[in-house]
């Protein structure tokens, strides 16, 4: 397919990278700021351009990776050239875009990105929306090429599993950052605890989360967790997520094993 | 060193292996369960044993590696060998060891361990206790062999140290089953959110995590807070568990970025 991207950041530096190993063509890359455009183009192969009202109509798809609150604005200026134009973003539905536009889709990857850091691509689960079934069928074929983690996910879908991200992801990078810091306060380095964590995360690659609970709570190990708390009786919100995440624990141990 | 091994579990298994890999000489298992002792005797090219009463004193060290609550009862037995006895737990003091033996240390493996599971163990890390200087340094040497992440920690230590790993393992292990929980109640699978996962883990292989802080709360997105609330209206425990750590993710930046 001949794409041009709309956009110049983490998410549009990754997939166009991608997509041209896959051996589609980026003909344009769009960025406000121009440098930024020429330096993604430069990678890839494009032309670079920071007029959005002038772009080129040899070309199959826009795929749009700008911030989220912009992304209507862009599509909106994009719908002269009538083509189809798929967002990236896991936070914005369906349904305003197709108020804007009949070509109207989803590409989103889930996946955190960096510029500095190499990744996968293959790995990277890709979200599929499309305003009908051709659409959603070309999106599906485009992200197959790069991934081979392609699912359709309705725009519903996507809010939860954004939200089960903040609480497997966000959340759990916050109570790293707990462990670092009361290890810090008894003067440990937080190297003790990496492995550990490292060997955590990768555990649930083959099994579910909750068969392979350990720790005090899940053993109901009523005196460690006491002392625990004792451990904290200087930092009360701790020992609230402490009590309260415990108590979820044993709460969802007991009906996993039926015995409530 | 002549090392003898008093259980056959998960931690006796692999610290046993590691040893004999370093030049080790590992003289005796022991086990009550004879035929357990024999198969892991066999692997490490030791003796088996289920007599605790009658142990080879051709030793230099007990390696204790039985369950918490027996070990005080088995160092009471081996006192009378008159040998440097060090256990492998997280979880117990060295104080009421010290009742027991004058030559008493602790040799304690922070990781998970599973028989099943290769693991390099030079990269686990190794906590280190003893009676004395000279025993302190006799098990720290004897750690170095096998790891390269070697450590002096205290028993006050150790307990915060246990505290930290459940807040960054046990509860992170428990909010990957609550995303998994999510993901299947709207008809999606985990391995969507499993790269991402992977992916957060690994970022603070090499960054402090309340540096690498993304989501909703860490950006104060009050909207998508609220949306993520809303969507959570049949779970008001995992409303809670939202909003609190939400809210220490909030406190948490606010302190860090000094406009408190």
């Amino acid at each position: 397919m001949r794409i041009s991207i709309i956009g110049s950041g983490n998410v549009a530096t990754h997939i166009s990278a991608a997509l041209k190993n896959a051996g589609h063509r980026i003909v344009q890359v769009y960025s406000r700021n121009l440098h930024n455009a020429a330096l993604l183009a430069y990678h890839v192969g494009a032309e670079a351009t920071d007029n959005l009202n002038a772009l080129t109509t040899d070309t199959d798809i826009f795929i749009v990776s700008v911030k989220d609150d912009a992304i209507l604005d862009t599509v909106k200026q994009l719908d002269k050239y009538g083509k189809l134009i798929a967002h990236t973003s896991g936070a914005v539905e369906l349904t305003p875009m197709l108020e804007l536009t009949q070509q109207a889709g989803v590409f989103y990857p889930l996946q955190t990105f960096s510029k500095t850091k190499e990744l996968n691509f293959r790995d990277v689960p890709m979200c599929i929306e499309g305003a009908d079934e051709a659409i959603t069928k070309t999106l599906e074929n485009l992200a197959r090429d790069i991934s081979n983690n392609v699912s359709r996910i309705s725009s519903a879908q996507r809010k939860v599993l954004h939200l089960a991200a903040v609480f497997a992801c966000n959340f759990t990078n916050h109570l790293y950052g707990v462990g670092e810091g009361l290890l810090k306060d008894s003067g440990m380095s937080f190297n003790l605890l990496r492995p550990l964590i490292a060997e955590t995360a990768d555990k649930i690659k083959e099994h579910s989360p909750f068969t392979v609970q350990t720790g005090p709570a899940v053993r109901n190990d009523e005196s460690t967790m006491a002392a625990h708390l004792q451990l904290l009786d200087k930092q009360p919100h701790l020992q609230d997520v402490y009590k309260m995440l415990s108590q979820d624990i044993i709460k969802n141990h007991n009906k996993v094993n039926g015995d409530r």
